[in-house]
């Protein structure tokens, strides 16, 4: 089944899961058995009926106790109109769970329910956290390597372009995205968005009061979307790049939004949560709005997505407690990346260089790599022990760029990307580290792969220095082309090879059983 | 008349004129008028017979001034062997000279003579020096751009393989070289010198109280064979790689050495004077050191030729007085190149990048760049509004490498080096610096030429904002395939094109008349 196939399967049934519980919902009996059981890091919803009177969002308080054996877990809940309030659950064990509900308003208060909770479905590895310092994992322990893309604003342009995008990333071997919740306003950004977030009049007034639920149901139904196709939504919070005074809400309202976005989104697997897109370019908001916003991030959501914020010029402090991974923005990137082994040391995070320029060939600097170069760069971020995030940038009449909009992939790079996700994966469960005293760019993942990318040199043979102990073979990598060529003979300690005489290629030795 | 034929008859002519003097030295009468004119910036050789007996290098001094109108030069002379002693003069001006010799030995002592120096021949534009703060021009004002080559040790490898060093730099538009009077000792570099700087005897030991007149007049015959093809002689006075023991002379010795070489070397108008290859890599000698070899060279050159210095990790501080210019090296270019806005600054000298790395195909990280690469870096100095040095570094069976012995040159960048050096020229005789404030790297002359550099951008178009009230010509310039497309039309302020779509691409604009 390939992943477009998947998508039509996965996509509906997971989907309707979650459906048919919310239809259930306003009959639920308390301390009843749900009658379909949830997969482990699949979704249990709770949904009650509730007052519409007055304004839900503020006045009602909802939440949820779940609780397995001594396991107790705390989760808050929504306002999704109509009068219908949720809680929505992201079971981490196996077996009966059970909940309660408290609410400031009786009919919403103590109700309880019972659940099974089943093993997880093929496809489903659970969510994404740090393995080995420098690493991500499933929660069911499959190794998980980020080779993401960007479409910022993708939620934002109707269901036709919508699907395409999912269509198309059907047909990558992405696994992240980089996502707005907000609207993006910018150059090639002058549409309108299908929904706003908050209720807006005439004049353009926002009514910060209320949410618009069409939206968030809409977010949340491109959030699953994207899980069935296996893609983490790497979920961006706030943004600068703003027309509808979205990067500008009062402090209450900033935090209300947070917590809403939380309780809806915090139970989706794949969700990661990025704090800003350049935060340093959000001149509205100060130090301490994004340490409030972290704390906040950190408490309301129960299930400890990763968490991380993105920055224009200002390197942010990625050694702060609450971020568990750096999504680093390097216009300078060749320059830059060799930073990383201070900033491992530093941080002792993951680092994923979020941006560093795109595929394309708009006339903006940051806009007009060569997929040769793309290419280049992702192949030195993962030589440094790191990860890199795709973007792409190709005019369009339309103004439909895949980085903001979505839509269809023009470059060449994505293929190549692809090809290198797997000779990382490839390369087994131990992540691969920069090796430090190496004469050219290399990285290990223990002593099973030991991978040389020769960047713009070319040496016509090199003598490499393999760790001592252990047999190896060999195999030429041409990362443009997509070509593995095994090299004859087995290798050890000081072994000599005739590499290509080509720049931008790279050796592999895998340790032989 | 190409550079080849060049090289057979001007060669000839110049250097027996130095010969023909010297012939008839021992019979010169005192203030009588010299029999061939001599062209201003040629050399007029003064030799006269000493003593041969004792040690004429340490015994004997032997000088002279050179008089016109109220212009006096005291130029150090040197003994050449067979009791021969010569002083040699680059006039400056034209018309009649006189001289007089001083010695301690009464026969060297006051002899006087006359010359008339006549206008230089067309081929003949005087020595380099500085100009317009970054920049160089010969002395009778020809803007010259350095675009140099390397060839640490061409003149140890006998006569064959100098020839066809010579042969193949006629064939190049390389205008200066790189070259180590003493012997290369490092991998690739094994072979013995044909001759020695001081006489050695069966056990390896030198005899430093006098010199092998051999060497240095083959030496003379090599920087004499180079300013016939109008190459500048970029002399390394001392460098590292040595297995003979000339990186550790005593003080004394390595003074006297260089008064022995300036005495000999400063009449070639082709003549520049880097003290050291690599000094931070002479772990004999302290900055103490440097320093006094820079004293020496300051006062006893009456020429006044460009001198230089090269490191190796420890940045030189090219703001001391005597460096007329900084010639650095960067093994990390690429994020090098952008500290020059700081050095000139800093200096207020022009830059010569003498080392970014070689284009090659051996093992060592500093020699294997592709010529694409070795293009793009050339192409990075010069919009930095630096200069750039080639070298090169294919493996050969014998070892013979253009970057130390010369020979032939196998790659594919002196081509495209010189096609930068025909842009370069053709940009006017006011030299191109680079434009803080543009988007995309430029470097301008004046207001006549602005030269564009994209590197690894390609925007699909470009708006380019010109000088206010000046009309342009524009041209798309391939670096690599050495093509210059003319655009139609005239440009004016901000100024749209179409561009390639590639990258690695220049436009220039060239003001109209």
């Amino acid at each position: 089944m390939n992943r477009r196939e998947a998508l039509k399967l996965s996509g509906a049934a997971m989907y309707s899961l979650s459906q048919s519980l919310l239809s259930n919902a306003s009959s639920l009996k308390p301390a009843a058995m749900a009658q379909t059981p949830i997969e482990q890091w699949g979704i249990f919803e709770v949904s009650v009926k509730g007052p519409e009177s007055g304004n839900p969002f503020l006045d009602v308080s909802f939440r949820a106790t779940f609780r397995r054996h001594n396991r107790t877990v705390n989760v808050p809940g929504f306002y999704d109109g109509n009068g219908i309030f949720r809680v929505r659950f992201m079971p981490e064990d196996i077996g009966e769970w059970t909940f309660e509900t408290a609410s400031n308003i009786p009919e919403l208060n103590g109700q309880t329910g019972r659940f099974d909770v089943v093993v997880a479905s093929k496809s489903n590895h659970g969510p994404v956290s740090v393995t080995g310092g420098r690493h991500f994992c499933y929660a069911d322990g499959t190794p998980y390597s980020p080779f993401g893309t960007t479409c910022y604003a993708w939620v934002h342009q109707g269901d036709e372009l919508e699907n395409q995008t999912l269509r198309t990333l059907s047909t990558t071997r992405f696994n992240k995205i980089r996502m707005c919740i907000f609207p993006k306003s910018f150059p090639y950004n002058h549409n309108e968005p299908v929904y706003y977030p908050f209720p807006r009049d005439a004049s353009g007034k926002n009514d910060t009061q209320v949410f618009n639920v069409q939206f968030f149901q809409h977010l949340e139904r491109r959030i699953q979307d994207l899980c069935n196709l296996g893609i983490e939504a790497d979920v961006i919070l706030f943004h600068p790049y703003d027309r509808w005074g979205y990067s500008s809400l009062p402090k209450e309202v900033d935090d209300r939004y947070l917590r809403y976005v939380i309780a809806r989104l915090a139970s989706y697997r794949n969700v990661w949560w990025s704090l800003a897109n350049e935060y340093d370019s959000v001149k509205t908001k100060s130090m301490a709005d994004w340490d409030r916003f972290a704390r906040i991030v950190e408490e309301e959501d129960s299930f400890h997505h990763l968490r991380s914020i993105h920055y224009n010029k200002q390197v942010y402090d990625y050694s702060k407690q609450w971020a568990t991974h750096a999504g680093v923005q390097s216009y300078d990137f060749i320059c830059e990346f060799p930073k990383t082994r201070q900033w491992f040391l530093d941080w002792r995070k993951p680092i994923i260089f979020d941006e560093f320029q795109y595929e394309g060939n708009i006339s903006d600097r940051w806009g007009n790599l060569s997929p040769e170069e793309m290419t280049r760069r992702c192949w030195l971020c993962i030589i440094s022990g790191c990860f890199a995030s795709h973007g792409e940038t190709y005019k369009d009449p339309s103004d439909i760029i895949w980085w903001s909009k979505g839509g269809s992939l023009h470059g060449s790079s994505p293929d190549r990307i692809g090809f290198l996700r797997k000779i990382v994966e490839e390369c087994g469960p131990v992540g691969l580290r920069a090796v430090d005293d190496s004469y050219y760019l290399s990285a290990a993942a223990g002593q099973d792969t030991i991978l040389y990318y020769f960047d713009y040199h070319r040496p016509e043979e090199y003598e490499f220095r393999l760790p001592a102990g252990f047999t190896y073979r060999a195999e030429l990598i041409d990362p443009w082309n997509m070509t593995i060529a095994p090299v004859d003979g087995a290798f050890t300690g000081n072994a000599k090879l005739k590499l290509s005489g080509s720049p931008f290629h790279a050796v592999r030795f895998r340790k032989t059983i």
